[in-house]
Parts: structure tokens; sequence; C-alpha cells
């Protein structure tokens, strides 16, 4: 019942399969191997461009560096005040970005509207050399709240920001969890919307240690391998990095150990609000967030259920959490079994 | 007969074991695993002290974390203008200094003489505040040219050092390629002899991604958390990072794997000697530089042998390339056997 | 009728005449001359304490400088969100401070509330290594809305700063005009109460371009020269940086520059209340918000007056703007005269 | 007899005169005064084209505003390892440029040599993205050691430069010195060459603290004056610092101090060479290096003379200082007369 993350979970089998493939014989080192150059063809297969490709070992890195890519140090990064960037990253777009500025902007479940990001927009426009202007939007896919951005909302905000200058970057973590969740292709879900660079997570989703920064106009990566390599990230034997994506991405397989992590979400949010648990924001993805009687939390621990109790203060306006009650993030990961879910539904049931 | 780096082989059987091993049930994200802790607390064991321990997946993220942490953005870092930090970290130490400055010293065989280290603190030392001070030394073992510092030399430098308040540190790539040629525990190599902190690495020494920045004395890491977080070197899924580790280190093994490594260096030094190559430097790790006549490149590279040309720039000036010969590195790892050895000779050996 | 700024005006008489008479035969530079020393004693003897001084042309550097001195790069530095830091110097104190994060707190007038900085500190710490912690305050003195902190307020700011390791810094780049209308000695309104590090404006009080970084405690000062000369703020002309602190400081000239601007504000508000404008927040120093109807700004401005409409976005939630009114920043300075402040009056008046 | 810099000297009273002229009225500041305009106007006069000026105070901050300008973070800087932003600017350059790499090189009399550039070029390409590349030169006029770089000079080394891609700083602390010894225009001696941008200097000169980036294309200029602001040399009262540049350009002005200062450094030359003392390099602009018999220490500051001894590390290959001399460095400024000049050769005639 090990809910606390997905980062929790080890590596799926086919990437390790593909891991233990990899590792034979000799292989250039620094990304100039074949497999690597395969995979990088073979992600630009996926979203159906010409993408140029940068694995590194994290998503701080994968984030950290595409925002300070599209942002210069004097602009501004407008995302959710809730995002991973924003509070779980020590500062790392500031740091790779030379001092530039994080807007942390509200919004229900996680999510910006297209309103919230125009008046930003107003607010950090103009008074040059003054005040830091707004330079790039991110928006995170799947939210910190297990929410999603439907291909619309995302062409939406992406216009908005185009249309004043602002590149877009898509922190997708949880990306192949978004996916799944809406009839869309991952061109569809990105570059066709209007992203321009995507942080493409496999970590969480059975990798060991393996993101992709992707941008979908390679004109627009100049320079990034230097960026990358003076980060400290990239790797010497990159071909391990490049086969947890080769076994991640093979034959779908990322989508289908996305389906299984959501359905397990699906599963206990369903479990729980039968149980009379108030489940707090739709669950498009494989977070589930609940609030549960706060008399539960021993027993649940004690029977070994491992989650995070979030603070009011970062639950946000749009969540109100009673005095017995405790917002509960609990999160499903490809390793999720059914069992895990029905033994702690039962636990939350019995009270 | 792939030479051309210790980082083009693949993971070494032992740590492969132990990263099958991890590949079990869930464990706490970004090192707060049972397994970090063990690693953590061996590597106290291995440098017999209460140091304090932070893996990363690179060898520049080692490095450039540790110079950033142990000399400030004013400071200034003297090594051998040979290094790795010099030449080919794409200016990380820099970046994670906030702009320090790496000052390059010649010396043959890419070792720093005392002189030289001597001379040049006290050309970096005063004019204040207009002049960058010298604030630490790095040093490099093995070093690039495959040679090693020994115990008396390293405490010498360290000596200096410290009496002028420079902070030492130490790029440990090829740490267990240089001590298994000492008669010196990995205490007497580093901390007894006055260093402060190492780049502790075992990618090149048969892990896949892995190095640990060891601080000697815990009181020097504050804040290195916080470094390494915003830098995107806290990998979530930690344990296969303390894996790496754990098999690397399991029973002496890293030894054994560089005494293999350095065993086929010196076979393939001998062996060209004995084929009348000059052998430039003293092939004290599993590192060898050899003088090989022109025309054989092509035959070489034909039969499958790989290894980089160093130019004459390169070389320093204690090297003279004649004009029929190349400077040739040749690297030897763990994986390396005696077979390729003994035909890359032979290929020589018949012209 | 200029109250676009306090920077609109020239140099004050009394600073003239000292920068004349520095401009006399040879000085040592770079701060190495007589007047820098004997300056640098004069504002520790208007601070009571040995304070370490170092001048600098702007309040922007110095704000930046000081705030990169007091806060790590990981370190997240609390002010109020109109506070000048946080919009009107592009990026500066994350520049300098090596990618440090601004957090920005409400409050009416511009000022910080204890309980507003309380439950940011508790918002801002642990979750260590992911979170940005705070690391310190800044406090405006007189705010950008021309309120100020009575001496009670800052030790209660202080002491809560404290207690969590914050430094606290002021921003005074209208010190003066907040320490003439207080009951208080420059040093009870400063580190007796608490603050840490002050940037001690002079521009705008009536020097051309000088700006003291203040440091109470010597020590924390450490390698301040360094920073201040990397970033191009050490003048090698520096007498006449000095000098103007000479002037300025001289015989009380600074306060009795100060208490004319704000009697020239008082004036202002005064006569526009007589009108029937609003004023929105106390005029506590030289600066007046007033909410002039709209019809009168084509008719000022003809008339020859200057001055800044505030957008409904930056006056704060405290304020409200009626359809027909502009909410109006009138700032006086060493140079406004009455007939001014008269003539717009009865502009104002005859509508 | 102060020949310790021409920084020790005052302002010169033509620009004094401007400044006085400027204390008048109000103005608006950061630059939108129209003094400012004037003068930026002015500048492109002087220079035959449409640049884009920026004014600062300080010619760190113009040389490493300008350089990170035209560098990335990962490029490297080529110049003389003499020059100033090398080894008196404490690192500006790296910090303002995000942890770029200043790259030293010899040459005698501080001047750099095509051959040494092309060398230093090849040295400094290729091996992406391990290897910080080349990306920018930076030559001094007047160099450290007085000497100045010719228009074919400057021309050969543009286009070496520019055939690789490198951008072209010139670092004119003292341009009007150097200016004026040759028969060319500012347009000549800068852009028409291949100049890029320019730190103009006008401090040394006669000004207060005064310096100007000029870049020579317009478009090369974008993001310059968020670049200046958040680095703090966007001066509030900026009309001051347009005015120091009024009067130091006004008919001639600038070139009329600047004659005379080279003309007290020829004399100095002459009486010093006609009393047997060694010049060390052409005396070019307004410094002189002379080898003085150190015996004679003593005897001249007792005198009241003034001037910097100059080590034996710093002189460079180009020079041996015998062991009963000492290297002197003797810089006249506008405010040199020739009493001072006869009256130090007098002393070192008598010996």
């Amino acid at each position: 019942m090990n809910f606390a993350s997905d980062n929790t979970a080890a590596m799926a089998p086919g990437v390790l399969d593909a891991l233990l493939r990899a590792n034979e014989g000799f292989a250039l080192g620094y990304g100039n191997d074949e497999q690597t150059r395969t995979v990088e063809r073979h992600l630009g297969e996926v979203f159906e461009c010409d993408a140029a490709v940068f694995l590194v070992p994290t998503g701080t890195a994968a984030n950290a560096l595409s925002l300070a890519h599209v942002t210069a140090p004097w602009g501004g990064v407008l995302g959710h005040e809730q995002a991973h960037i924003m509070s779980d990253e020590c500062g790392a777009p500031e740091f790779f970005g030379g001092g530039l500025k994080l807007i942390g902007l509200g919004g229900a479940g996680c999510k910006l509207s297209r309103a919230t990001v125009e008046r930003a927009i107003a607010r950090y426009s103009g008074h040059v050399p003054h005040q830091v202007n707004a330079a790039s939007l991110s928006i995170t896919q799947a939210t910190e709240a297990g929410t999603i951005y439907r291909v619309d909302e995302i062409a939406s905000l992406c216009e908005i920001a185009h249309a004043h200058g602002l590149a877009v970057h898509m922190d997708g973590a949880r990306f192949a969890n978004a996916l799944v969740r809406m009839n869309a292709s991952p061109a569809e879900a990105t570059w066709r919307a209007g992203v321009d660079v995507l942080s493409f997570g496999a970590t969480k989703g059975g990798a060991m240690a393996a993101e992709a920064v992707v941008f979908f106009d390679r004109k627009k990566a100049a320079f990034m391998p230097e960026r990358r390599k003076r980060a400290g990230h990239l790797l010497s034997k990159h071909r391990f990095l490049a086969a947890q994506f080769a076994g991640y991405l093979n034959d779908g397989y990322w989508l289908t150990l996305a389906r299984h992590a959501n359905a397990m979400a699906d599963r206990l949010a369903d479990g729980l609000r039968g149980a009379g648990v108030p489940i707090v924001w739709p669950v498009e993805a494989n977070i589930v967030f609940a609030l549960l009687p706060r008399v539960l939390d021993a027993k649940l621990k004690a029977a070994g259920a491992a989650y995070y109790v979030r603070s009011n203060t970062l639950a946000g306006d749009d969540v109100t959490i009673g005095p017995d009650q405790m917002l509960v993030r609990l999160v499903a990961s490809f390793a999720t079994v059914e069992a895990e879910i029905d033994r702690f539904v039962a636990l939350v049931r019995t009270g």
C-alpha cells in the first residue's frame, strides 16, 4: 500500500530488460552510441516531428534546462504556484536560468486558466527595463492535483502565450498518465497545440532515472548540448539512459504502464467514494486527493500504508479541509496492484 | 580492442547484480531509503571517518558541486591545465560556482608539483579586491596522463594549500586505479594526507552512472543537499544510485576491478615496449600513452581497435611527438581482456 | 510641478559644494583615499557603531549586493510584493544572488505585518532540500506607499526573523524621510531594532548617485569588497562618491533636506484633502498617493505637472479606485518649493 | 608627481562645467532625459554610425556587460593575460557572463598577435560539448603596457575572429590616448576595422565616473537595457552621467585631454631615456614603463612621487628586470604638468 509517490516504485520489467540488453560489449560514451541515436529517432517518431532530444537523469534537470533555454535571465516564467518548478526544485530554474524569475499563479485543481495567464502577461509586460517581463509559460501535465489539460485548453494557453512572445514549456513528468486519458496523439497533445519544449518523463512511469527534453523545433535547441554538459547532465555511459527509453517506448509499453497506473487510481477513487470519502479533484491521471478522516491516519500507517498529508497552505483556495479531515495524496504507479487498493479501501471502510 | 575510454565499458557484473537486487518493492525517494543510508555508512567505513556523502550520476556533477562548495564565486581553483575540470566539462565549475575562475597550471605527466602550486598561490594572492585569489586546489587521481600522486606528494600539496587557506579537492574519477597501485588505504590517500573533498568515481570503474562527493569533515558539507538538489542531481529513485555503489564497494570488488584494469594497462605497455613503441608517461593506473607509428593507424582501426589520438597541443611540453608518430591514448577497463591486448600488440609488432 | 519622483531633482547645493571641494589634486583610487576613510568613519558615527560601509552608485546595486550577501542562492527573500526589489530592479537580487528567490507578500500601505511574515516563514521552512527556505527579510523604509515602519514595528519584524535564522535587510532609499518623521536615532531605527544591513540612500535625498551599504556587524561584511568589485560597483575615482556623502551628512544636512521634502508632501496632502481629494495612505514620508478625478489629468499635464498614475493591479487590495478616479503618486523632494505645491492644489481645486 | 594612475586625477574642467550646467531643474530619471538622448546621438556622430549606447559608471561594468552580451555562458573570451578583464576585475566578466571562461594569451607589450589569436581559436574550437569554445576576442586599446593597436592590426585580428564566428570587444578605457596617436578616425579605429562593441572610457580621460558601452550594430544590443538594469548600472539621475560625456566630447575636448596626457608621457620617457633609464615598451599612449635603479625608490617616494612597481611575474616574458632594477609604471593624465615631469626626471638624473 505504498501510495507515497510513483517514484517509490522500482523499474518496470520492460525497462529492466532493455537495460540488461544494453549491458553488452563496448559503446561510445556521451551519447555517441547507436542506441542513443535510435532512441532519439524513436522519440521523433512518437511525436511525429523532427525533434531535438536530450536525455537527462532527473525531472528537475529536464525542467530547469528547458526553462533556462527558452527564458532569458531577465525573463519571467509563468506557472501554477503549486507546480513542481515553483516549490520542489530548490530554485533549480533560477539557478540554471541565471536568476530568472518564477511567477506563481493560482488556479483550481492546480490548473491555469486562460484568463489567469492573460492577466499575468498583462501584469508582467512593459515597464522595461525595470520590470521582469513574462518570457515563458510552463504548464504541468498531469498537474500536481492529478488533473490534466485537454488539447483545446493547451491550445488556448499556447495561443495567448505565443501572441505575446512567450515560449511554452510542458512539464510532462506524468505526460503518459495524462495522454492515455485523452483521445489525442502525443503530437496533438504537445506541439500541434503549441508546446515548444517538453520535459518528457519516464522515471515516474517505470524507468529508473530517465527524462527527455524534447524541442519540437530543432532550431530552438541550438547550444543545448553545451547547456546540458556544463550542468553535469550528459551521462558518459549514455547508452543506459537510452536503453531505459528504448524499453519504455517499445511497442507502446509506456502507455500500457500509464493506463494501469491510472486504472489503479480510478479504482482507489471509486472505492473511497463508495466508502463516503470525498475525492477533491477529478482523478484524471494516477493521483487521488482524498479528504480522509484524521482518525484513520494511525491505523492506516500501522497497516503499512504510505502517503503524504498535504497542509492547508498547499491545498489552495479551492479546497476546504474540515477540522476532522486530512487532505491525503495517494499516488498509483505501474507497480500498484488491485489487492493493495482493495485492502486500503477496506481499511478505510471499516473506519 | 576498445581502448577509447573506460567509459565505453558496460556495467561490471557485481554492480549489475546489486542493481537487480534493488529492483524489488517500494522505496522512499530522494535518498531517504535504507540502501542509501547503508551505502553512505559504508563509504564512511571505507574512508574510516564520519564522512558526508552525496551520490550523483556524473563526474562532472561531482567535480563542479564539490568545487563550488569550497570556492567562493570570487575565488580561483588551481589545477593542472590538462585536468578534466579545465578542458572537458564545458565550464561546469564556473557555472556551478557562480563564475569562479579556473587557473590552469603546467606540469609533466599532468601532475602538479609543489613548486608550481606555491608559485601559483603567490601569483594569485593579494591585490584584493581587484584580483581573483586562489581559494582551492584540485588534483586529479589518477591524472589524465595515467600517472598518480603518491601519499607524500598529496600531503605536500595539501600542506602548502592549507597553509594559504586553500581547500583541496581531489577528482577521483579513477581513484580506485590510483589506490591499488599504492601501498595506502583510502583514508591515507585522501583526508589523512589533507584532502578536504573527493569526487569518488565509480562509473569508469564499473558502475553505470554513479559518483560520490565525499566531504571528510561533515561540517564542510552544510547546505550541500540544497546545492545538489537545485542542480538537478538528486535522483528520485535514489536507491538505484545507492545500489551501484553497494555492488561496487562490496567486499573490495572496486579494488579487484581496478587491479584488473591496471594489469591490462601494464600488459599493454609491456607489450608495446617490447615492440619498440615508446611509452610516454609512467603507467601507474589504467591508461597508456604510446607514440605509435602513424602508418599503423589505418590498419589498427580497420582491425577494430578504438583509441584517441591526442594532438601536440594537448600533450604539453614534456612530450615530443616525432613527425611519423602519433600520440595515442589507450585506456583499459575492468572489461578489457588479455586476448584484446595481445592482439593489439601483435598488430603493432607486425607493423 | 515635477512630482514624478525624487530622482528627477538635481544635486542639493551642499552636496554639490562637497563635490567641488573634492575636485582638487590627486587622490588614490578605489576607495583608498582619505575622504573615503573619513566618510566611512562618519557613517559609523551617525549609526553609533563600528559599521562596515560600502559606497555604490545606485540603490539597485546597494539592495542586490546586500541581499546577495546575506542570502544563499538556495534561500528566499521575504519582502512586500510592491517593494522596489520585487518589481523595479529587473531581477537584480536574483542575478547578484546566484538565483535566489524573491517571495512577495501582501500588506496594506506596502507594509509587512508580523503575522504576514510569520506565516511566510512557516510556509517557506522545511521540506529541505526540495523547497527554497526563507533566509532573509527585506523591509523598505519609507515604503513605496510613503508609509513608514516605527521602531517597535521594525523590532517586532526583526525579532520574528532572527528567531528563525533570517537576516534583516532594510531598503533605505528614503531612510532620511522616514527617520525625520520618527522620534528615533539612526541607530534606534536600524541595528538596535535588529536590522543587519541597510541600503542607505543619498541619491533621492539630494546626492547625484550615491548609496551606502551599511553592515552593522563588521564580521558579516567579509568578502563584500570582492562582491562589490566583481559587480563593477567599485568606483575608481571613489573620492567623488565619498564627497557626495560628506556633503550629504555634513552637520545634519541630510535630515534638513528630508524634513523639507516631507513638509512639502504634507502641504500637498493637506491642500488636496482641502480640495476634497482622498489621500490613500498616511503621508509619513515625502510621497502622497491621491485619488484624483480622471478628468483633471489632461489639464494638470498641460499645466506642466509631472506625476505617475498607478494601475489598479499595482495598488493592492487595500485601495479601491473609483471609475472616475485615478491613483496618482506625487513625490516631493528637497527641491520642491511651496509655490509649486500651491499651484498644483489650486489647479485641482478649480477642477 | 602622481604617476600612480590616470584615475588619481580629478575631473577635467570641461567635464566639471558640464556637470554644473546639468545641475539645473528637474529631469526624467533612468536615461529618459533630453541630455542623455543628445549624448547618445553625439556618440553616434563621433563614431559615424547608428550606434546603441549605454552609459555606465565604471570600466569594469562596461567591460563585463559588453562581454556577457556577446559571449554565451559556455563560451570563452580570448584576451591578453595581462588585460584588465583578466586580472583586475575580480571575475566580473565571469559573473556577468554566467560563468563564461576567460582565456589569457601571451604577447609582447601586452599585445595579441594574429598568430597567437589564430592558435588560440584553433585550440578552443571543436570537441563540443565538452570544451568551452572561443566565442569572443577582447583587445585593449591602449594596452596595459601603454602600447596601441594600429588600424591594420585591429582589422587583422577582427578578420580572423569573425572568420571563426567570434565577436570582437575593445576595452577602450584609454581609447582616446590610443586614438590621438594614430592617423585614424574613431570609426576607422573601431567598427570599420571590425570591432563589434567598445567600452569607451571617459573616467581616466577626465570624467568623474563615466564609461559608454557602444554597440556599432544596434541589433546586437537587444536586451542590453535589461542587462544593465539588473546589474544595478542604470543610474537614476542619469543626466549627470550624460553630462560628463557631454563635457568630455564637446568640441574635441576628449582628444585635447588625451594629447596632453600623451605628450606628458612622451616628455617623461624622453627625460628618463636621457638620464640613461631604459624604457621598456614603446610609449604610444600615456603610460611609461621604465627600469629604474632600485636604489632610487626611497628617494623618489620621499620626494612625493607616486607610482607602482610591477613584479617580474606580471611583466611577461618580454622583459628582463636586472637585479638592481625595478619595473616602474608611470601614468600621465590630463592633469599632469610639465614641472612634475621635469622634477621627477631631475630626481632620477641626480641618482
